[in-house]
C-alpha cells in the first residue's frame, strides 16, 4: 500500500469474548448459544488451550445481546435473563448465599459514556454496615460498594485502590462494572457481558489499568460490562462489510418483482445468501482484496496520523446509560439478595 | 447499484454554510477567509442568486474553526475572536448599544450532545428584570433568556413557544444557540457558526422545527451553532476520501528516503499533491467511480435499512460541551455588555 | 417593647389555607377533616364572606398531611389519596376527560428547596405533541408542560411568560406546582396543598409573582404546593409554644409513677391536657403574656435588623424533594390519564 | 422543670474550637484574634491542660470568619487569607514543598449541605499520577484525592477506607475537608476552620466516624471544615439571647431622639451596652433564670420527644456550597503548588 505500511500497528483489542470467536470450532473453546424472546445468550467456556487460541483468559464468558433497552417490556426481559445468568455464575463459582460482596463501579462519573459503573452503584441495595447493627432481615447478604474514580481524576492507580480496600474489608467476592469498547457497531449499548475472569490490562478502551482478578486479589472477581463506545475504524470497517452484503443482495434481487413492490429497502442482513470474493473486489477494488483484519489495519493507518480515529458514542447515550445502569443495578440486587 | 436504488433518498443537509461552498467561485456568494493564531475565520455573504445556488438562505454566515478548545490559552483566543465577530454582526444589523436582547438556549438539557444551548444560558449575565428596579450600571443592556426545552419533553412546538414570548416581551433582537449536525468529522466540536438568517426547518439533525427568523418574528435573529454530532454516513464518506489521499500520497512517496526515516506516519492532509481519479478507482473499484454525493447516497442506502446510520458524538462530549458553552457564554456577555 | 416597635411589620403570610383556620367556626368557611391510614385530609371551602375573614381567596383548598414520605409503603398511600383528591377537584371544576392540560413547574431548578416544580415536571407523561401524529391510545389526554424558570434567572416576569404560553397554546386548564413557605415546622415537607384558586402575589416566600388564576388566564388554574422552607421566626415561635405545653405537661405529671418508668420522654403533643395562661407567664415572663401573633411580630423585630431571620430547610432536603416530586408526578399522571 | 428532666441529655458538641472559648483567659489555651478587611482570623493553640479545660484536642485551630462569600471581591479576600493560613499551618507542621499530599472530600455528594468535601475535590489540581510520567513542571507537588463516600451509601466505615488508602499509597500528609454542624446561627456558611488535630469521633453532626488523625495514621492530618447546618435548639437558644439584648437595648434607647429618626431598626448586636440578669428574668420568666447551657438542655428536652429538633440549612445552600467549595479548592491549590 505504501512506503511505511506496518499492518501490525492496529491491535484488535476487545473486551468482548464473543468478538473473538466465530462459527468455526476452536480448540479449547466451548460456546453455546440460545435465543429467548429475541434476546441472544451466548455462553463461552475457555480452557488453557482455548485461551492461547483466542487471546482471552481462561474462564467463563456470558454475553447477552438485545435490541432495545428503552422499551420497558424488553428491559424487564433482559433484566430477568441477566439476573438469572449472574446467579448461575455465582453458583458455578460456589459462592454461598451468605458470602459478602464488594461491588465496584469503574469509570468516570463525569463522562456520560464512561459512567455506567458509578451510575449502577447508585441503584444498589447496600447492607454491609447494617449487619453490625443487626438491622438486616433474612434473605439479604452483606453488600458494600466502591466508586474508586479514574486515575486522571484521583491521581491514584485504580487497581491499587481496589486492592487496598479488598485487603482492609476482606469481602468474599467482588463484582466490577465497567463501560467497554466494542469492535462492532451492532453491539454498542446492546450487549452485556459477564465473566469470572475479572478485568485485564490492555483490553478495552486502552486505559492501562492493572488486572482485577482472582490471581491478584485471591477472591472470585466477576466483571460485568457493556460496550458504550466504538472507534471510527470499526464503523468504517463494518460499513465496508455491509456494502459488500448490500451489493451482492441487490445484484441477486435486481429482477425480483417482489422487492420492487416494497416501499422501503429490506434489511438485507436478515436475508440468507452467499457472498463471493469477486463481488467485493469489483465493488471495492484493492480494498476489496483485503481481509477484515487487514481492512481495519489499513483504516487505522489512514485515520491515525490525521487524528480522526475518534472514539464515539451514540447521540442518545444519556438515556441509554441511564436505562442500562438501572437494569444492571436491579439485576444485581435480585441476584445478591434472595429476599428481593 | 441494485433494484430499488433511489439516490435522491439522502439529502445532504447541513447547518453549516461553509459545507456548501468550495474553492470555486459561486455566483451570488462572496466568501473571505482569514487565519489568526491558527484559528480560521470565514465570512460568507449570500445574496438571492447565491441562495439558489447553494441552498442556504440569503444573509451573512461567519464560521470560526479551531483545533482544541480544552487548551486554556487557545480557548481564550477563540473566545476573543468569537466575541469580536459577533460584535461586527450586531453592527452590520444596526443593533444599538441599548437594544434589548432575548437569548434562547435551544436543545435538550438532559442529552449531553444536545445541551449546548441550555448550558450556555447558564453562563449569561441576565439584566432585564433589574432595569425596572434601576439597579443596573451604565454599560449594560437589557438581556433576558429562555430555555424552551424540546417538543419531546414539553409537548409544545418550540418555535411557537419562542414566538409567544417574543410577542409578550418584545425584545429588540434575538440570539438563539443550538447544537448542530456536521457533514464533516473535522468540524465536530471544532467550529462555531453565527448567522443573521436565523434557524430553519429541515436543516440540521432532522428535527422539523419551524423557522426562527426575521421573517417570522420581525426582529433580527442571530443563530449561533456548534456541530456536536455527525452521522455514520459522514464518517465513512470522509474516510473513503482520506483513503484516496493516503493511497496517492503513499504511492508518490514510496521511494522517498526522507519518509523512511520518520518514526510515525506523516499527516498527509497537510501535504500538497494532486489526486487523480484513476487511483481512486484502482483502490476502491466501483465505489471509486462515484462522486462524493453519490458515495453518501450509497452509504445512506446501505446503512439505513439495517438501522446503523447512527448519529454519534465523541466520547469526550461532556468536557467539550462544557468548555464550548463557557466560551460562547463569555463571548456573548462581552459583546452584549460594553462594561464587561 | 421599645422605641420604634411596629408590631404590624411582620405579616403572617402563608400559602397554606389550613394555617389560617382554627377549631372555631368561621363564617363563610366550611372545613371537613378525615383521617385515613394516619394521613389527614382537610377540605376547606371558602366563600366571599369567609375570604374576608381568613384572608384567603374564595375557592376550595385540600390539604393532605402525612408523616414520612421516605417510607415506600406510606409514600404509595399518600400518592393514592393525592391522586383521588386531585380527581375530585377536576370533577368539581367540571373538567372533562379530554380537556387539555398545561402543567407548570414553578421555582428554581438550581436551588434544591425550590426545585419541587421543575423536578415534578420531569416525572410527567407528556402527550400533547403526539396527538397531531395520532400516536396516542385512548385513555390519554393532551398534556403539555413548561418550566418557566424564575425571574432572577430569566429576567422575565414568570406570570407573563405563563400568560403568553397560555394565549398561544390555549390549554383547557392549568396545573401549577410550586414549593411553598410554611408557618409551622410540623408541615415542612409533610403537607401537600391543592387549590382551585391559583397562585397569588404576596403569598408565600415573598416573591412578588403576579397572580396565576382563572381571573387572569380565563381557564381553571389548580395550584399544588408543598411547604419546603420555614423561617427562623416560625421555628422559635413554635418552640415557645412547645415549651409552654411541655412545662404544663411536666407539672401535671411530676408525680405520675407511670412516667417515671418510661425510658424516654413521652410525646406530650399527643397527650390531652388543658393549658393555662398563668403557666405561660411564669415560664416565659413578658414573652408569656403575648399572643401567638404578637410573639411572631416580636421575633421578627428581634431577628430582622441583625440579619438572622433565615429561611431554612431540613438537612435531608435533597432526598425529600426527590420523593415528593416523584409522588406528585405519579399522582398527576394517574389523575390526568385514565389509562394509567 | 418536670418529672424526668435529665439536663445532661444534651451534649453541646461542636466541631468549632472557637465555640468552646470565650473572652476569659483559660489555662492552656492561647488565642489570638486579628481582623483584615472585615474578615476575622482567630488562632487558638491548645496544650494538654487546655485540652481538658475546653474538651478539644491538643493542637492548633485557625478560624476564619467572614460575611458574604457570594460577593466576588470578598470571596477573593477570604480565599487569599485562607490560603495564607493553610500555608502557615503546613510550615508549622514542617511539611516540605515536595511532600506528597492526599486530599479527602468527606460527606455525601448527593446531599447538598453535606457535599462540601466532594465538591471541593472537583476543584483541585491532581498531579500524583503525572509524576511517574515525568509530566510535571517544577513548582508542583504530588497531590492525589479521594472521595470515600459515607457509610450509609458504601456500607464501609469511612475511616477504615481512608486508613487502607493511606497504607497503600503512603502520602506524606493528609488534608480532609468536611461540612460541619455549628452551635451558632451566625457561623453557618460564614466560617472556615482548619486544624492540625484531624477529625474526631463524636464531634459534629453526630456521625460516629472513627478518628482521622496523626495518632491513627502516623502522618500529619489537617482538617478543613465549614459549618453548613445548625439544629433547631441552637436557633432558638440564639434567639433567646438576641431577645434579651434587643429588650435591654430598646429599654435603654426608648427616649433616644436619634433612634426615633431611623427608618429601620438598628443592628443592636453592633452596639455596646451592659446586659443585666434582671432584664432577662422580667422578659423571659423561668427561662430567663437559666444559663445558656441550661437553656439548650431545656430546648433539647422540649423538642426531641416530639421530633422537631431538626438539623436545618439556609434556603440558599446550593449557591453557598458552590462558592465555598470553589474558594477552598482554589485556596488549597495555591497552597500546595508553589507554581500556581
Amino acid at each position: 500500500m505504501g512506503h511505511n505500511v506496518d499492518l501490525s500497528n492496529y491491535q484488535i483489542r476487545t473486551d468482548l469474548a464473543i468478538e473473538t470467536i466465530s462459527d468455526k470450532t476452536i480448540e479449547g473453546v466451548i460456546s453455546q448459544k440460545s435465543v429467548e424472546n429475541g434476546i441472544t445468550i451466548t455462553n463461552i467456556d475457555v480452557n488453557e488451550v482455548g485461551s492461547k487460541n483466542i487471546g482471552k483468559k481462561k474462564g467463563s464468558y456470558v454475553t447477552i445481546e438485545f435490541d432495545d433497552v428503552t422499551d420497558f417490556e424488553n428491559e424487564k426481559k433482559v433484566e430477568k435473563i441477566f439476573s438469572r445468568e449472574l446467579k448461575k455464575m455465582l453458583n458455578k463459582l460456589k459462592i454461598k448465599d451468605d458470602s459478602s460482596c464488594l461491588v465496584i463501579g469503574l469509570g468516570n462519573s463525569k463522562s456520560t459514556p464512561d459512567s455506567l459503573g458509578p451510575l449502577t452503584i447508585n441503584n444498589l441495595i447496600v447492607t454491609n454496615h447494617l449487619f453490625e447493627l443487626n438491622q438486616v432481615d433474612d434473605g439479604f447478604r452483606k453488600v458494600a460498594v466502591l466508586i474508586p474514580g479514574v486515575m486522571g481524576q484521583t491521581g491514584l492507580e485504580t487497581s491499587e485502590v481496589i486492592a487496598s480496600i479488598v485487603n482492609q474489608f476482606k469481602p468474599d467476592f467482588l463484582i466490577a462494572i465497567d463501560a467497554l469498547a466494542s469492535q462492532s457497531v451492532e453491539r454498542v449499548n446492546k450487549t452485556i457481558q459477564m465473566t469470572d475472569t475479572g478485568i485485564h490490562p490492555g483490553s478495552g478502551v486502552g486505559n492501562s489499568r492493572k488486572e482485577i482478578s482472582y490471581e491478584t486479589l485471591q477472591i472470585p472477581c466477576i466483571a460485568i460490562g457493556v460496550p458504550t463506545v466504538v472507534d471510527a475504524v470499526t464503523i468504517v470497517a463494518d460499513t465496508i462489510n455491509y456494502m459488500h452484503k448490500h451489493y451482492t443482495y441487490s445484484k441477486l434481487n435486481i429482477d425480483n418483482p417482489m422487492n420492487k413492490l416494497l416501499t422501503s429497502n429490506p434489511n438485507y442482513l436478515k436475508k440468507k445468501f452467499t457472498l463471493n470474493q469477486q463481488d467485493k473486489e469489483t465493488l471495492l477494488g484493492i480494498v476489496g482484496t483485503l481481509s477484515d483484519i487487514e481492512i481495519k489495519q489499513l483504516l487505522f493507518e489512514v485515520l491515525t496520523p490525521i487524528g480522526f480515529n475518534l472514539m464515539v458514542t451514540p447521540k442518545e447515550v444519556d438515556f441509554l446509560i441511564d436505562k442500562l445502569s438501572f437494569l444492571i443495578g436491579n439485576g444485581i440486587n435480585h441476584t445478591l439478595h434472595k429476599k428481593i
